[in-house]
């Protein structure tokens, strides 16, 4: 595997080296074409994962390859249900990308603004894409994408740990099994009584920093606002999404008066969204699956800390891929959710990893790090 | 030099495989230390060059080289003496940056944010590291800055070629022996008597596209407006800074009603500007020297674009190191004016190029692609 990369590297750079002194002219040269393959697989979660308003024990997901003289690039979607797209429509939408007219690779901006192009939203599947081609690229460059990015791997944050919602008794017991990671993470958004059952609980077992994500869940602003004063007294950090996304107003009156930084989940997709969002919230909960990937990702950030923002890389349930993915962006934020993988029982990569204390460890391969397990389902790619 | 090259990647290739399957924990490696170097070089300029309030011969410069490992990376202050930054400056700059601490080149971020604190201001210094340091990692990479950021090297725009102020005849001849590119800048600001006649001058012998900088220098704003009314008649394709930097909310006036695009120049300098600028202005120029070097700019498109302004690369009076530099971002950009190194009459670089119609051709060769000419001053290094 080494060897075999290292040869394909001399190979790409005895061509940069033809090219020495040259300057580079509209007609390019062609080469093997990129080729997209795919296949479904279901994500078996450890534990019932709960919500406001939904649980389940599975999510969809689809694993994407790119492969370029002889490269693989790994690329994943997951789809919780909530988000629109379902293993079927993820397929169909890579079934209409057409890389053929790319000889390069490393035409990212042009390749993924095409394949931005071919549909609005399905912004999974484009993510699919776009973690499959950083990962080739990033192994055609031979570096880690945190390195190319020029981020410094010793300044990833803390992943949160999730608590899902349930009893108060059976939280309790979670929380006493939660692993050392400085900062858990709980969903409430239920009825206030509900939610202070849910930290009081945990408070019980812990002192540790609590991070809250409401889920749009709370109903009135002046209500919310007590919760949040409530929870700034209970040791929590931020709050995400206190009220519906179609509530920017009543959203920006709560951040006005917050103690805790208030962050944009369910109110945030895309890039675009980011200067509108100013106003309203802190700061912004930035995930692979809904803004179609690491590029976009990558420029969210910029625009958030240019409008003063403040940044949280999170995710959906994935497996070690997407997390991966994710996580060489974590760097550049001041919070990282990027526990999805820790709650797959059927995880079939190796790639980013967490210390004892929840610290992100990005890998140090090249691409995006992560890489098929022995057993991993991977050899009955279709597409 | 090729055959070098490849040996240290191959060096660095099997470093990263030494490490394959590792995940990154914060005790780090040592390694070389980063060995910076420089000397001024005072760049002699083709022709008497003139702007709204001054002219002047030479321009005063300073090259960079940053050593890691036998590899050297180029860099380039270059300081118009309106900016406030000499010679003297820059390397009194460049003797208290430190980056002994720093044992990995590719830590760009925190390498260049301890650059950004030594001192306030020092954009040209800061570029002149920035530049190297980019130079440097993308030698170590492999591969050309373009490539990198994923861009295609066919979307460069076509430079705009300046028109110095001059008198009517002078002028005249100076567009019969301008090159054939499409867009022709000229710098105005003076009278609307004068800047008509300049115009009127240039048109006497062409109708190619016009690109007006203004510099500041129209007194009012409904003369400003008259003038750009009148200037998009005569095929202009944009105005930079209309009027002074202290008269935003007039300049907002102007863009407001404004046929042509009204792009900052003076206005701005740095990323954490462009948000102020977005209601008052269409676009933004930016140039390496301003606003600390490549990655600050690339930041700036990405701000620039997310709030749906229109960007532009300029440049100082500048070697083919930093123009170079700066032409990576170019096809970024909606136009380049990055004609700066071909009005001097002692480059010691190859680097980007031109097309016979103006367009950018970006060098193929790994970091910014800048190589000293063989007869280059780089032997007397000092610092």
């Amino acid at each position: 595997m080494v060897s075999r990369r290292n040869f394909l590297r001399a190979a790409v750079s005895l061509a940069a080296a033809g090219a020495c002194g040259g300057l580079v002219r509209p007609a390019r040269a062609s080469a093997l074409p990129l080729r997209l393959s795919w296949y479904p697989y279901e994500l078996k979660l450890r534990h019932l994962f709960g919500v406001a308003g939904n649980s389940r024990t599975t999510t969809q997901g689809v694993q994407v390859r790119l492969e370029y003289e002889g490269i693989t690039g790994y690329g994943e979607a997951s789809m919780p249900p909530y988000l629109g797209e379902s293993a079927a429509s993820v397929q169909e939408f890579l079934s209409r990308v057409d890389l053929s007219p790319f000889r390069d690779p490393f035409e990212m901006e042009a390749i993924l603004d095409y394949v931005d192009r071919i549909a609005e939203n399905n912004a999974a599947a484009k993510a699919s894409i776009d973690i499959a081609l950083h990962d080739l690229v990033g192994k055609l460059i031979g570096q880690p994408w945190y390195r190319i990015w020029g981020y410094s791997a010793e300044k990833t944050p803390a992943t949160f740990y999730t608590i899902g919602i349930d009893t108060p008794e059976k939280v309790t017991e979670k929380t006493k099994e939660a692993p050392a990671f400085p900062i858990l993470k709980v969903k409430l958004g239920r009825s206030p009584k509900e939610d202070k059952e849910m930290v009081t609980a945990i408070r019980s077992v812990t002192g540790r920093a609590i991070a809250v994500d409401a889920n749009q869940g709370w109903p009135e602003k002046t209500l919310a606002l007590d919760m949040i004063e409530w929870l700034a007294e209970e040791g929590c950090v931020l709050v995400e999404q206190p009220m519906s996304k179609h509530r920017p107003d009543d959203i920006a009156w709560i951040t006005a008066r917050s103690p805790l930084p208030i962050m944009a989940d369910e109110s945030l997709q895309r890039l675009w969204d980011i200067p509108v969002l100013s106003g309203v919230f802190s700061g912004i909960n930035i995930k692979l699956m809904k803004c179609t990937g690491m590029r976009e990702a990558k420029k969210m950030i910029t625009a958030a800390r240019t409008l003063g923002m403040k940044v949280m890389i999170g995710c959906m349930t994935e497996t070690s891929c997407a997390i991966s993915a994710a996580a060489h962006l974590s760097p550049a934020a001041d919070w990282a959710d990027l526990d999805g993988n820790l709650l797959i029982a059927n995880d079939p990569f190796d790639g980013a990893g967490v210390s004892e204390t929840g610290k992100l460890l990005l890998p140090d391969r090249p691409g995006i790090g992560a890489v098929p397990k022995p057993d991993a389902p991977g050899e009955h790619a279709v597409g």
